[in-house]
């Protein structure tokens, strides 16, 4: 059994990764149909001839969907899960059906509670990143960690 | 026909509406399996015996991707749809098996683009609330808004 992670071990600049999984049409149109029935999402006639997008776009929200199994992926080892209570999230350029997804997540800070000495808040960088290298999204949330017990 | 809404028609303080929708436990095992595959979101009884959440609770992309219709729903009056390059996602308290979600989306600021005669830019604060009125999620996307022609 691998050591769980704990507050101690997200020394800022520490980098954890995992990917790539690929995104398709189907799954795309699929997501968006449910969760953001929009044409640029959902009809590629329509999205081909959208002055911005100019072809098929997943919903941000399935970029964000598709990243978090990733980030549990590549954060598995951390004690207590991911809990994040939000941060800033950007979409930088769409994400095209085909495309290849990776996660990269970087440390930025880590610092104990002052009020609760069992635990502390780190702050990540989870950059999703597609075939190209380019940011397809950009989250930087502030979560919970448990300290290492008597550490 | 309604008339699509623009720029124009966003001044800051206006309100859009949509919901309520319920969410049940089957539909959030069912999305966090997929997505955010994490006991807290998966396993009742893990849930239950968790320090912070006592009991099952939706990933906040579940928040997320079922807010995002009731968006449309609210604002699908929007000329050119709703694109938005991301903002502040916050999830200042968990959603629950059952929870009934409403969305309400206030204009922040509208702002023509300089540089693009026939566009701008607003900021929207997204709040969806449970069945009590408290905040689920907040999320203040920027997004890009044609002008109206000839406006």
């Amino acid at each position: 059994m691998t050591e769980a992670i704990h507050l101690e071990d997200l020394t800022p600049g520490r980098r954890f990764a995992a990917g790539p999984v690929t995104i398709t049409e189907a799954e795309i149109i699929d997501f968006a149909t449910r969760y953001d029935p929009q044409p640029f999402h959902t009809d590629p006639g329509a999205a081909a001839a959208h002055p911005l997008f100019k072809g098929l776009a997943a919903s941000g929200w399935h970029t964000a969907a598709i990243s978090m199994p990733l980030v549990v992926q590549a954060l598995g080892g951390l004690a207590g899960g991911i809990i994040g209570g939000g941060g800033e999230l950007l979409w930088p350029r769409p994400v095209r059906p085909g495309d290849t997804l990776s996660v990269e997540v970087e440390v930025l800070e880590a610092t104990p509670s002052r009020s609760r000495p069992d635990r502390g808040a780190a702050v990540l960088r989870i950059r999703t990143l597609n075939q190209h290298g380019e940011e397809v999204q950009v989250f930087s949330p502030r979560i919970v960690v448990p300290r290492r017990p008597g550490g």
